[in-house]
C-alpha cells in the first residue's frame, strides 16, 4: 500500500480506538503480547534475513541492536504485558466546572488520533510504541530503520493477528512500506493525517524531523547535560554524580557531557576529578573518561585542551568537557548558552544556591545533587517513556501515556445561549 | 532597533521576569494600567495619526475597531487590572512524587519565556496581549498591523513606563519596528528566540503563520462550528441556540456556520428554521440569514441552493449552509470531514446520542443543547483569554494564562546515582 493508503486507513481508524474502554484495550495488549511470542519462529526467521543482508554495511555494536533472540523477543512481549497494568489516561476529567448559566464544563483527556513514530534498527522499538500508542487509544503509524524492515514486519504482523483475535480492527496498528527518504517525509508533512510525530532516534534523525515536519512533531532526545560543582558541593558526592552521569552509560541522551567547575574550589576538585575520572578507571581496568579542558583548567590538571564546539557537543562517548565558572550565576549563563533543554545538575549543600539554579536553568530536568540520568519515565514514575522532549510545546522531558494524549472541553447544558 | 536586537533583548531579559514573583508582577500590572490613563492624550494623538492615515484605504467598519477614545484607553486599563486578580501559575507544582530511592521530584509550571504575538489593526490587543504575559512570566515580543503602528507604540511607551515606576526592566515587553511582511516572517523564523508565537487575527494571517513558523506556533481561531439538529431534540430550543450561535455575533470565531439537520425531523424543522431565521427576522427589521440549502433541504424549503465550498467556508457573516444528514453517526462523519476542530454542538433529548456525540467528535469543544458561542476563556471561567487553539498539541480550546506556561521537572535528591 502507499503511505497515503495507510494514512488514510490510520484515520479512518482513529474514532472506533477512541471509544474502546480500558477493558477492550488491555485485552488487545495481552492478546498481542501472546501473540507475539506463538509468532517468535516467524519473527525470528525474518530477523536473520535482516541480519544477513546488514552484514556488510554495519559494524558489530549496530548488528547487535539489529538480532533479535528468543529470549529478547519474550522480552518485547513483557514489555507490553507491563503497559496493561499502567493507568489509563483516556476519558479522564482534568478540570469540571459549573459555570453560573448551569453549564457543565468538563476538560476531558482524549487520544490525539494518529501519532507517527519514525525510528531506527532497533525492531523491538515497534512493539514497544506499538503497546504504548495503543492503550492511549491512539492509531499508529511506524517508520522504522529500512535495514530492520523484514523484522519490523513481522512484529507488526504478529501484534495485528493479536487484534484480530480479539475482533478488533488491525489498522490500529500500521507501519509505512516505503522506507525510503521520500517516504519519511510524505509522513513528516501528512498534516490531514498525522496528528503528533514522534522521532526516536540520534541526532541526526530528529533534526530531519523538527526541520522537515509539516505535521506536529515533538523534538526529543538530544542532551548536551551539563554537572555544575558549586563551591558549596560535598566533593566526594560530586565525585560519585559526575561519574555516573557520564560512565554509567555514555551513549544515551541523559548522559552528562560537560562539567563546569567552580573556579573557588578548581585547585582542590580537579586534581580530584582526573584521579576519579581517569586514573582510578585506568588502574580498575575501566574505560577513562578522556578530559577536554578550558583555558584555566589546563592550568591546573593535564588533559588535552577543548576547542569551542566541545562544549556544545554531544560527545555519547567517554569524553567530558571540563570548564571553570565564576560561581552559579555565571554557571547559569553558560548553561543557557550552550545546553540542548535536557537535563542539567547542580552539586551544592548551599540551598539558596540550589533554588538559585532550579529557578534560573530553563530545562525539562533540574537536578540538585543527583545524577542527570535519572531523566527517565521510568526513573521519573511515569511507568514507560515513548520519548524525551527537549521541547517547550506540549510535553517536556519524559512523556509517558499522558504525554499521548490532548483534552476537549464537553459541555452540557439545557438550551443555554449567549 | 532592528528585529534580532530586539529579540536578543527579549530574551536576554527572561530569566529575570520568569522569577518575579506574583506581588511584584501584580504591582508592574497596577502601573502598567494607571499609566495607560496618565498617558491618554499621548495615546489619543498618535491614534489620530494612525485614523488619518488609515482614511483612504480603509472601510468605517475597520477604521473603528482602530479608533481609540479616552473610554476605551479606560477599558484597556481596566483590562489590565482585572489581570490582577487572577491567579497566577508560575511556580505551581503540578506533580510530585517521592521515588523509592528517596528523589523528591516536582513538576513544577514554569513560564514559556519569549511569547510573541501577531495581530492586526485593534491597537487594544497590544495592552491585553502584554498584560496577559507580564503576570503569566513571559516576555512579550508584539508585532502589530502597520495600519496600528503608532497607537501600539504609544500604548507600549506607557506600559514600559509603568514598568520603570516599579523598577523593572522595560524590556519585558517589546514592539517589533519592522512591519513588513519579511519582518514578520523573521519574527517567525527566529527559532532561538521565540518560545511560542501566538497569530490573533483573520484566517489569512494564521494560516501564513502555521505554514511560515519555525518557532513553535499555535493555531488560533479558524472556526467552521457545526449544529447538529437530532430528531430527539426539542426543536424550540434548536431554534433559540442556532439563532443565537448564528447571529448574536456573526464575526467571530465561535459562530456556527452550518446547520446538520437529521433527516427524521427535516420535514418539521426545516420550515420552523426558516421562519425564524429568515422571515421572523425581517419582519422585526433584524438582519435576516441567508441559508445555503444542499439538495435535500431545498426540496423542503426556499433558499439559495449551497455549492460544495459552502460546507468548507467560514461566512463570519449572516450565512447559514444548511444540510440533511442521516443520524448522529452521519452527522459525525460530516463534522469530520468538514470542521476545523473548533467548536461543535447538538441538540438532543437522547443522553445516548449526546454521548456518541461528546465522544466521537473530535474538536476543542463539544457541546450538548447549548450554543457554541460559549467557547471563550472568559465563559469557561479562565478568567481571559490570549487566543482559542484549534490545535491539538499543547493546548486546545481557550487558552488562558496556565496555557502561557510550560513546566519544568524539579529533582532534589542527596547523591542518588543510577
Amino acid at each position: 500500500m502507499t503511505t497515503i493508503e495507510i494514512l488514510q486507513q490510520a484515520k479512518a481508524a482513529t474514532a472506533a480506538l477512541a471509544m474502546l474502554n480500558t477493558e477492550a484495550k488491555n485485552a488487545a495488549l495481552l492478546a498481542m503480547a501472546d501473540s507475539l511470542e506463538t509468532n517468535t519462529e516467524a519473527i525470528l526467521a525474518a530477523n536473520a534475513q535482516d541480519v544477513e543482508a546488514a552484514r556488510e554495511q554495519m559494524n558489530d555494536v549496530m548488528i547487535d541492536r539489529l538480532r533479535l533472540t528468543a529470549e529478547r523477543i519474550k522480552g518485547m512481549a513483557n514489555g507490553i504485558r507491563e503497559v496493561i497494568g499502567l493507568s489509563d489516561p483516556v476519558g479522564r476529567v482534568i478540570d469540571r466546572v459549573e459555570r453560573p448559566n448551569g453549564l457543565l464544563i468538563e476538560k476531558t483527556r482524549v487520544p490525539m488520533g494518529v501519532v507517527a513514530i519514525i525510528y531506527e534498527s532497533r525492531p523491538n522499538v515497534t512493539s514497544d510504541a506499538a503497546a504504548l500508542a495503543l492503550k492511549s487509544g491512539n492509531v499508529c503509524v511506524l517508520r522504522g530503520g529500512k535495514e530492520a524492515y523484514r523484522s519490523s514486519h513481522a512484529i507488526v504482523s504478529a501484534l495485528r493477528e493479536g487484534l484480530r483475535r480479539e475482533g478488533l480492527s488491525e489498522t490500529f496498528i500500521n507501519m509505512l512500506e516505503d522506507v525510503t527518504r521520500a517516504g519519511a517525509n510524505e509522513l513528516m508533512t501528512a498534516v490531514d493525517y498525522v496528528d503528533l510525530l514522534i522521532p526516536r532516534g540520534g541526532a541526526g534523525l530528529i533534526r530531519a524531523c523538527v526541520e522537515n515536519a509539516k505535521v506536529p512533531c515533538i523534538q526529543t532526545g538530544t542532551g548536551i547535560c551539563h554537572i555544575y560543582v558549586d563551591r558549596d558541593a560535598d566533593l566526594d558526592m560530586a565525585l560519585d554524580i559526575l561519574e555516573n552521569a557520564k560512565t554509567s552509560r555514555p551513549s544515551v541522551c541523559n548522559a552528562a557531557e560537560v562539567c563546569l567547575v567552580d573556579r573557588k574550589i578548581a585547585d582542590r576538585f580537579l586534581p580530584m576529578l582526573k584521579a576519579r575520572l581517569v586514573d582510578a578507571r585506568k588502574q580498575n581496568g575501566k574505560e577513562p573518561v578522556k578530559l577536554r579542558l578550558d583555558g584555566d583548567a589546563q592550568k591546573i590538571i593535564e588533559g588535552a585542551p577543548a576547542s569551542d564546539s566541545d562544549f556544545d557537543t554531544e560527545f555519547l562517548n567517554y569524553i567530558l568537557a571540563v570548564g571553570l565558572v565564576d560561581g552559579v550565576e555565571d554557571a547559569v549563563a553558560h548553561i543557557a548558552k550552550h545546553s540542548t533543554h535536557h537535563s542539567e545538575a547542580i552539586v551544592t549543600r548551599n540551598t539558596e544556591t540550589a533554588s538559585y539554579f532550579t529557578a534560573a536553568v530553563d530545562s525539562a530536568a533540574v537536578y540538585v545533587n543527583a545524577s542527570t540520568r535519572f531523566t527517565d519515565g521510568g526513573e521519573f514514575g511515569l511507568g514507560c517513556e515513548i520519548g524525551i522532549s527537549t521541547q517547550k510545546l506540549h510535553a517536556r522531558g519524559p512523556m509517558g501515556l499522558c504525554e499521548l494524549t490532548t483534552y476537549k472541553y464537553i459541555v452540557r447544558g439545557n438550551g443555554q445561549i449567549r
